[in-house]
């Protein structure tokens, strides 16, 4: 449940309908857990929203005034969900950017999350996405506003026997969950997508693939087809609210949580508390 | 210039900051000319959306309901541009649709549009975007809130010299315009891109493949190359708004406004008064 918007700064449940992030989607996203009060990711966060304001030439907000805006929002708050968007702004009709540029910055509070403990502990339910990604280096990457394929994505099914949904290319290559990255693990070697033709790069990715390198983790990153996830010993999607969940279940085939999920997991506690 | 703005029949700037058409691009628009209190070519842009919202499955809202709104915005109005949005609505947090889904329409009024004539008359300059369109033909042809790839392609060249860009897709073929659909002529033989994997199909690119046929221009729809557009005797693009524009300049060539051109204007000012 949502609790309370800013957007610019000032309380509100309203945008300008001449936002430009409502009409081309012209936007970023972050979604960021918040622990006792505090944004724990934070600086990952912030640089991959760097970099997509750097790609889509929008203006970054001032990181000073965003913690601010961030702090005077989450104060008190023990657990919960922070979702940060920015866009190119307000704009007169026409793709031709404004020129006098400015951005909205939205930050959204909300409950959560409140998955069941047993998603991370035995696992989830991966269904198979017919939707697939379209192929775009431009767009690779970064957390856009374009969302419109993990919509259609995540609206493939409506059982809640499934908890994620996995994404492959328009070549067919696995990519990753329609809200998360994707690994996998045979004969101890660790695996995921190359993100740089399509995809988003999840700061939880990331963080994985550090603590695997820190802990002699060999890392494989390419473009596979689905037949390898057919033959992996361990499959596991990440995002920066759910760390690591082991899939359970995929292509009517079971898996167990598997030892290096289980390493992987552990490591995560460790280290980042998630 | 915007001039006024419906939200679900209700005269404001505003909109919930949770809709879906912010959060994700969930939802579409047409861009309609209106002409003496009148939408010509409304029918077309009503079965466009029709098929819109079939395929992301949101729900059509009722025809005669958004007839009336439209109605009581351009009363009086000689010559505006009017854009209608529909998006899935407000929703929580999460790529899944509400179980009760209550979509936004949106009706803005605009001044214009007011290009100048010669664009018409003697043509317009093209620039070659870098900028790709990814392939996906879950996408294709609908106008949906995705338009991060025309924002970028705009956004390329600030030049007042250039009226509009020419984009191909991720492997190269023509496709269309920023703003519009690109037809070329060789030997007689109207040519454009096939738009079952990418691109917008416009309802004046219809009108002009109508009248082609009515006219007995032999029509060529396929996947090209850029070459074919240097050795194309015309080239002209189209939408709504602007109904056929010749191309007079693209990749340091110059073109006439060539006869086939010319002809397709003339039935189009005759058949539809654009």
């Amino acid at each position: 449940m949502l609790k309370s918007i800013l957007l610019n700064g000032q309380a509100t449940q309203q945008i300008d309908i001449q936002d430009r992030g409502l009409q081309y989607g012209d936007g970023l996203f972050e979604t960021l857990r918040v622990q006792d009060s505090r944004v724990p990711l934070w600086n990952r966060h912030w640089q991959r929203l760097k970099k997509g304001c750097l790609r889509l030439a929008i203006p970054l907000p001032e990181q000073d005034l965003l913690l601010e805006e961030i702090h005077s929002l989450i104060a008190g708050e023990e657990q919960a969900v922070l979702k940060l968007i920015i866009t190119r702004g307000k704009g007169e009709r026409g793709y031709a950017s404004p020129t006098t540029l400015l951005p909205s910055r939205i930050l959204m509070l909300s409950d959560g999350p409140d998955y069941p403990p047993a998603y991370r502990k035995s696992g989830i339910r991966l269904y198979t996405c017919e939707t697939r990604l379209g192929i775009n280096p431009a767009l690779a990457g970064i957390k856009h506003l374009n969302r419109l394929e993990q919509v259609l994505a995540r609206n493939e099914w409506q059982s809640p026997d499934y908890q994620e949904g996995l994404l492959l290319d328009t070549q067919g290559h696995v990519m990753e969950g329609t809200m998360s990255n994707i690994f996998w693990v045979k004969a101890q070697q660790l695996y995921t997508a190359d993100l740089s033709h399509c995809g988003v790069e999840g700061v939880m990715r990331e963080i994985v693939m550090e603590i695997a390198k820190e802990n002699g983790i060999s890392l494989n990153i390419g473009l596979w087809s689905k037949s390898v996830l057919l033959d992996a010993d361990e499959i596991f999607v990440t995002n920066s609210l759910i760390g690591i969940w082991p899939v359970s279940y995929i292509f009517n085939m079971t898996l167990p949580a598997g030892p290096v999920t289980q390493q992987l997991q552990s490591m995560l506690q460790a280290k980042y508390d998630i």
